[in-house]
């Protein structure tokens, strides 16, 4: 089989591409390990920058999101024991945040892949790509005991930080940037109508903690945690306890606690590899970078990926220039290390650091008061959480 | 002898708070162990804030200041070989700076106080407090082989981080906040005309540079270097020669070179002491706390300090009102705790850190890549560099 694009993951960035490139005229096939069941049900992100919001919207799949997402008009930081709203619009010209699972966002992508009849192939294994330097690389996979080539005149390697197309980059072309964190994050998905309309950023002694939502009856909330702990550490009434006492300071606000149907540990990273781009495969989203999810950047810098190399391809099938082929890494390294720095910042000055100097502590809550008593400050967080802009 | 306020340190802290005190009709003495010459000739910061402009130009000891200083209107942030001008009155309703040598702020307080009959007692010995939790504080010292004793009202330390004042507070009173940064300034004083108006901060692969003027004659120039390096280890033609590689980019610019009339190596830390306030003890500038001299804040901390000092002794004295000398440490802290964060970050911004991992290196190169580019993150440094407002 042969197709013009071969991309491999069916997350929110293989997806996209694939139905932004069928906007085009561009055919694509995708390839994904797991069950349609399986990637549909995956929770991940939940807030979408205003420039993610407008992408959807504006290549028709945007319509479950504009109807049950959640516009947010803003975030709030606590610490020492009071919030502080950020205002996005005032801080932004008008730019908001939606709140709406990348899951949700994966389900409307890929009904509207199969209705427009898009080959997706789920359930493969033993998946490999060849000839990434060729001017015809081939995504090999074995479905149903049965082996299967695909060749392409282009690969879209979206898989992910643990798929395979980053490994067709040699090692000696390639580098990597990456921190660790320190800490983790305890996540849970609890059935409780939120008693609150934004997020709340806790900067917290005893660590942080974030306050979130998914649906008008589903909260989202984290922990953070150490990297080595154990969900068995962790019954339901301690998460509560810990949660109440990280988030609810003096000014009685209390959220409602409701059963928890979800738990899971998720590590911290930074890290990034260049270029983005080798012969004919072009990484896109956490394939080439991952952010901690603390400014939650992780599918909108997918999304941003996917869009520059929607287009670069379209303009390439078009006219036969490679310019926008040939700027797709510089360019999208560009977008990525801003958000690099806002991830790695909104980390650094929210999270309880185990063996930090009083001075280093003081120096986090004058950064957080800093940001929250200058309008300055205010708006390079709002400016960053809704999204810079295209260029 | 009695007065009412008894000053340690001929520092600009000590010496304005005495100018600012006559002003208001209240007596002071001055205590210094140095001589006049030594502390007019000893060379220090030399950027002043609007704020601290505007405080010495209405008590009337800016008039050489305003003739001499040179008035900027931004700074330079080089990196990757370019030069990004921040524009200080278009990103802060009009403030600048003025580039003026503490030590010539010395001469001039030195100058008004003599002239006004304010007792400055310089090259004292022995010099210790007693007292500070009564009501008769006092300050003993022995000059010219004579032991003296001034008791007061109230003490005011203003003797600098190595000065004696600190130490009258228990330790079990007091919180230390301190970091100590791995690398140090080798500055020089040359005579070179400046060939560019504003200051360049670099931060370049060899370490950081920083290219400053005193004066239309006199270039003042610092390097990043080891703490444990010697200044004999820097004959000139290796200081110029690394003044270049790190300030010269491919823009073309270069400066001129001149005779070295001063070199020497400097410490770089950041320190708070809390409270600032023991009993009739009030401390004021580096006897309280400390920045590494990135963000040009030490001196304007200290007038920020004594300024407020001075007001709320003048309160005291004339209504007996306790406010103010109540509120004065907490009050004062806010604005050290903003100048903290803004030098912290600077600092850490702008040095090359022994060690630094690539994903810490181009986190470095990011921040200088967003202050650069955004508006609102220029203005986090206009804001700060100019100086906050006073409140």
């Amino acid at each position: 089989m042969h197709t013009q694009i071969g991309i491999v993951g069916a997350g929110p960035a293989g997806l996209l591409l694939s139905h932004l490139l069928h906007l085009a005229g561009i055919d694509s096939v995708v390839v994904e390990r797991q069950s349609r069941a399986h990637v549909e049900a995956r929770i991940r992100a939940g807030v979408l920058e205003q420039g993610t919001v407008d992408v959807l919207r504006e290549s028709g799949v945007g319509e479950r999101m504009l109807r049950e997402g959640l516009v947010h008009d803003g975030i709030e930081l606590a610490f020492r024991g009071e919030k502080h709203r950020i205002r996005f619009p005032e801080l932004t010209d008008g730019k908001r945040i939606t709140v709406y699972g990348q899951h949700e966002v994966v389900r409307d992508l890929i009904a509207a892949r199969l209705a427009a009849g898009g080959p997706i192939e789920f359930e493969t294994e033993d998946l490999s790509v060849h000839g990434v330097q060729s001017d015809r690389p081939l995504i090999r996979y074995v479905k149903g005991g049965v082996q299967h080539e695909i060749s392409c005149d282009f690969l879209a390697g979206c898989d992910g930080f643990h798929g395979v197309c980053r490994q067709a980059i040699p090692a000696g072309l390639m580098q990597v940037f990456e921190k660790v964190y320190p800490f983790s994050w305890l996540g849970i998905l609890a059935d409780a109508p939120p008693t609150q309309d934004e997020l709340i950023y806790s900067n917290h002694d005893r660590g942080f903690a974030l306050y979130s939502m998914r649906s008008p009856e589903v909260t989202r909330l984290y922990l953070q945690c150490d990297p080595a702990d154990d969900i068995a550490n962790w019954p339901d009434a301690r998460i509560w306890d810990e949660l109440h006492q990280r988030l609810e300071g003096g000014d009685g606000w209390r959220f409602r606690e409701g059963r928890i149907t979800q738990k899971g540990i998720t590590a911290m990273r930074s890290f990034v590899s260049a270029p983005m781009r080798h012969g004919r495969l072009f990484l896109a989203g956490d394939a080439a970078h991952i952010v901690p999810p603390t400014g939650a950047k992780g599918m909108n810098l997918a999304v941003a990926d996917v869009r520059r190399l929607a287009r670069a391809l379209d303009t390439f099938y078009a006219s036969g220039r490679t310019e926008a082929l040939d700027t797709y890494s510089d360019l999208c390294l560009k977008r990525v290390w801003k958000a690099q720095r806002f991830s790695w910042w909104m980390t650094s000055m929210l999270h309880r650091v185990e063996g930090a100097t009083p001075f280093e502590r003081e120096i986090q809550l004058a950064e957080l008061d800093y940001v929250t008593s200058s309008e300055a400050g205010a708006r390079t967080i709002a400016e960053n959480y809704v999204g810079l802009p295209f260029d």
